[in-house]
């Protein structure tokens, strides 16, 4: 980038894979701590040449653990592989994030792995913001590939298309009658269909039941959602699974689809940086500045409404 | 209000107590059809006099049934009541919302009652602002009490502060290990503590736990959190339930806290409706003009960073 000025010893570090380094940046990132700026900053233009896999699911379809055979399948490839476990849901949801902290194999001893709780410290939009910014920081670290799990939320989290470049909605045989109330929202961001627990009754139902919704489906930038069965106990399908996701970064690549998808997600997230500031420097303007706080007053006393109000603010934003 | 014009037909119907206008008006709130702006404007300043009681509490605690039997509790107090129960989860969540229409007991042949589920269309602070929205309406159509229960999340709801006068957390005697993972948020909006299925094992532990919580904890305002102890399968506490409800009503208005947290609840509303506004604007200048377009693609190029265009964008805000 142009007008980077020299690297920050942090940026350089995590460059050369300072695991300790990166582990600190990361932190401070999950914490909006402003000594990452400058770091992310510095590394951006490093960034956005790798698979970013989101994996999603409503509860208990065993994510984790066929993330672990994933991270396994790609050590075998001989990819080195970074896990973000992302909880978007609120920041006291009772201990989840810790509770996949001790439930996920760490391969401690493989330098080729690294994993990465984050848990929610703000609004869900904090969150997708911070974890493109780790993904990013990730990608700069040099892993081949980054998976991104959405954890403890019990449901699809539909954010992560603004995050990964291939999605994988997971579910399990008994879960058809769910696929159909999801319908409209797993076609906005299933690139792979994962039907985990393939050795349980009812999966070929489910599997069928996919194939159909997918045929029906209209196909996005000419992608047909991909479905694949897994088991983790046999264990089997894990091939087909990483087959199906590198399928979808091929096509991504061939289609030109990347560059869209690319600013589709930048798009997103500038927009969400600025309504981000402008909340922050709005909440800080109301708190000091008299002629803004009566018009809080008067929305309290009821002689003017809080759109009207809004309406006022909005265009004193940028007119200082 | 002064510059409010005459009433629209739909906001006297809804003062008139017609429950089939206001559900429609409610539905278009929750929908965000532009056409309930003028009825919820005109209606505004009749609104911000009636208890909000807000439900909150992780999920299984039996949120539902203790919402029915306080409905019913304050029936034979001769009040009349809303029920709002909120989903503040993502859209597809898999039908808990549905599941809640049902399992609710919605007292159809009682004109004293009205029930109303709304689930989330969009991100989470357009459910926020939509719920205040609603909860005007029915403090407008002359609701005694209104009550906001948040559902299917399974955790305990911090939002709820921003739209309730009166907040309720509910927990259960087993979830003793949870209540000290929660302690910072619970003591961030609880003003009564509900220790529900009062006759399971544990209970006593629970209450004396909670106990010397509050005893610990700072006191908002001055209002040091209530205890109590319910069943709703015996059922008993239902009354005491009520009454701390009713104290810390009255608490409000005695100390002043009532506008002090009005004022904290419309800083928040207006800095969120203006949010939603500048990204609303902002999305749709990055599809039309050229200039912002370009930056969006040095982006994507990784020419320029992210916030250094947020940081752009936010300065052309109001200055077109």
């Amino acid at each position: 980038m142009k007008r980077a000025g020299p690297m920050p010893p942090a940026a350089r570090a995590i460059v050369n894979g300072d695991r300790r380094v990166l582990a600190r940046v990361i932190s401070q990132v999950e914490n909006g701590d402003p000594a990452a700026a400058p770091v992310t900053r510095v590394l951006y233009p490093r960034t956005g040449n790798k698979p970013v896999v989101g994996v999603t699911g409503p509860l208990g379809v065993g994510k984790s653990s066929l993330i672990n055979q994933l991270v396994a399948r790609l050590r075998e490839l001989d990819r080195t592989v970074a896990v973000v476990a992302v909880d978007p849901s609120s920041p006291y949801s009772g201990g989840s994030v810790l509770g996949d902290r001790i439930r996920f194999d760490r391969r401690a001893d493989d330098a080729g792995v690294f994993f990465r709780s984050m848990a929610s410290r703000g609004e869900v939009g904090g969150v997708a913001a911070a974890t493109r910014e780790v993904t990013r920081l990730l990608d700069a670290a040099g892993f081949d590939v980054i998976l991104v799990e959405t954890v403890g939320s019990g449901q699809v989290d539909l954010a992560v298309r603004d995050v990964a470049t291939t999605s994988v909605v997971v579910l399990v045989p008994h879960l058809g009658d769910e696929v159909q109330t999801l319908k409209a929202g797993l076609f906005e961001i299933a690139d792979v269909f994962c039907v985990n627990k393939a050795d349980l009754p009812g999966a070929d139902v489910a599997r069928r039941d996919l194939v159909e919704l997918v045929a029906l489906g209209s196909d996005r930038s000419g992608w047909r959602p991909k479905i694949v069965s897994t088991s983790t106990t046999q264990p089997s399908g894990i091939e087909d699974l990483w087959s199906a996701i590198a399928a979808h970064e091929e096509f991504l690549d061939r289609s030109g689809a990347r560059r869209a998808d690319e600013r589709r997600r930048v798009s997103s997230e500038v927009v969400e940086l600025v309504r981000e500031k402008v909340g922050r420097e709005l909440a800080g303007r109301l708190e000091r500045e008299p002629a803004l706080r009566h018009w809080v007053d008067q929305v309290v006393e009821r002689t003017l409404d809080p759109h009207t109000v809004a309406d006022r603010l909005a265009k004193t934003i940028g007119r200082r």
